[in-house]
């Protein structure tokens, strides 16, 4: 598979540069206010002494490690605090693919495109594995796929872009079959704090040393600008993945850091239970109006997403920019997240109109799906 | 050579754990205010709505990108904006070693301790270069080590640790053998604002589809915690660069990018030339203390570093911690760059009592170089 990233960009810019009034369902960026706290320790960073303007230990700011330890109930000294989750993730993935256990890469399919692109920038080789129907966990087709030659395996969960909650009974059972091929398990759970339906449980409650918990800020205190994630490693890999963060990045950004330490110890739980709500009404209003447009789809379990298929109507790129135009409502083709839904069309509930935008995808099939145009040889 | 980066680690913690008063001269970090309108542009940034927290362009804030170009001459699609030079540095290196053109990398020694490191990373050789008494470029000695297997040849100017400033006509035939065996040449600029001797000119006045220039903010804006450099990437190489930076980061902190956009715009020549003057004093004060101690240096012509050599004194990790016990002043083993300057120390001038260190200097060498303690067996 092609790294596939690129096609985010190009249907935002098509969105863009639309004539008419476009709702923008494409990126995964939160609409919402960060945490008050936030605001208050970037504006009392930039009157800090120079002292606090320097490099921050290469694991991040000890006070920000401690409390994400403490959150995750694991030891300080395995958490590494990097540039965002996506660093978190490539700094897992490498130390899974650097240790001479085989190439290939297990990627549950849909796969989040950055996954296949991070595999190969890595040496690696992607092999995509189907999910359920729901976007569950296959467990008899990643022990089908598992060979010797498996070095990693990767699972999201809360799931972009199905909205799956993986049962951790199944990523237990998938952590035994990376035990018996080698393999080490990199569960990213960065949309953990939109867990729509109460039952998320984290990998670290498995306690393997197998398992590679990646996570970050980015979306629970909708700040993905900020750039601050984490990896917590078993104790045999951390001090390779700090060697690795130190050489690509020295450290991550130190008002970054502070802020988030302080959003951290100093937001209550009502703030997080906000933004879930906000979710969870989108989701109905939005599903909802896919209801009266006669599409399928999943309700989302966690995480921003909604994929939904259309009668007629495959999620290929020129479908989604007939939307664009059409209809006013840009969203992301499914052919863009590997191969098992190429019919569908990922919608990012991220944004303040998206009631509006269902019922503009409501108005637009009422009819069934449009005609497709002649082909115009 | 192994990856020696955690020496400094190493020093700074003996330095800290020292039963009496010890002066830190191991560590690269400014001890001046920032410019005001970063801290100015920090505050401001705290007020800013959501969609300002949220990721900016993979390759930087456009006006920022832009701002760079224009200081330095060049199309804003070239340059990339980075999490510090460490990470331009990485992605400029990986370029050079990915292109199927060789494994092997050239190092001038004394060496900077990430360049070696960073090579291994990317599965190249380093190779080290002797340098010129004074830090000098040996153009012949490039020649004599450059053959097809070479695939980058590195260079940091004004130089860390020598304070070397390399001639352009030298860093242009360097260009010339790098042409001969398709190499690529990295070009740290990094203290390009610390042109003591006011002789730097830029790599970038080359126009040379060969080099890539990498800079940052860290040492110019005494802000090495808030992580923003860049890369200056020919056409030919920008688009990799682009993909590996997204693959790897995603992208850069969006506050700090803020924050240096504005104090980039709006800082006056007078700035950097009072950290100048600052350094210049200090050199000035430090260099006559060691013709009292009777060492040998080289003066700098620009960067923030001294090396100094005491006869009878060698810069091995065993006098570094003898220095910080029995003198009070933490410097870095010159073995730690490489091997051309085992029997040097260098000191770091970033702190405000470089006199007084320099005074304690003098004192302990008064008699010469004491004696070596007894062999405990």
């Amino acid at each position: 598979m092609e790294y596939e990233e690129p096609k985010f960009f190009h249907v935002m810019q098509y969105a863009a540069a639309a004539d008419g009034d476009v709702i923008d369902m494409v990126s995964g960026n939160p609409d919402w206010e960060p945490p008050a706290a936030l605001r208050e320790a970037l504006r009392e960073y930039a009157d800090l002494p120079p002292a606090d303007f320097q490099y921050p230990p290469s694991d991040g700011l000890r006070e920000l490690r401690e409390a994400i330890a403490e959150r995750r109930g694991v030891d300080p000294d395995r958490v590494v605090v990097t540039n965002g989750t996506g660093e978190a993730n490539y700094l897992a993935m490498a130390r899974a693919l650097d240790r001479g256990a085989g190439d290939e890469a297990l990627l549950m399919d849909p796969v989040y495109p950055y996954y296949p692109g991070k595999t190969h920038l890595l040496g690696g080789e992607p092999t995509l594995v189907p999910t359920a129907r729901d976007g569950g966990l296959d467990v008899d087709a990643v022990r089908e796929a598992a060979s010797e030659d498996t070095a990693l395996i990767v699972l999201n969960t809360p799931n972009n872009p199905t909205g799956a909650v993986y049962d951790l009974d199944a990523v237990r059972e998938v952590v035994g079959l990376a035990e018996a091929v080698d393999a080490v398990v990199v569960v990213d759970e960065v949309y953990d704090r939109f867990d729509l339906a109460g039952s998320f449980e984290s990998a670290l409650t498995l306690d393997s040393d197998r398992v590679i918990v990646t996570s970050g800020f980015s979306k629970s205190m909708a700040i993905t600008g900020l750039r601050v994630g984490y990896g917590v490693f078993p104790e045999a890999h951390v001090g390779d993945a700090k060697t690795r963060h130190m050489l690509v990045n020295v450290t991550g950004a130190r008002p970054s850091q502070y802020a988030v330490y302080h959003a951290l110890a100093e937001t209550e739980p009502d703030y997080y239970a906000q933004s879930r709500e906000l979710l969870a009404d989108r989701v109905d209003a939005f599903t909802d109006a896919l209801d009266a447009a006669g599409a399928e789809y999943s309700r989302p379990e966690g995480a921003f997403y909604v994929l939904a298929r259309f009668e007629g109507f495959p999620g290929t790129m020129a479908n989604v920019k007939r939307l664009v135009d059409e209809a006013g409502v840009a969203g992301m083709p499914g052919e863009a997240f590997g191969t098992a839904r190429d019919e569908w069309i990922r919608f990012a509930l991220v944004t303040p109109r998206a009631t509006e935008a269902a019922e503009r995808l409501a108005d637009y099939f009422a009819d069934g799906a449009p005609e497709t145009p002649a082909d115009p040889r």
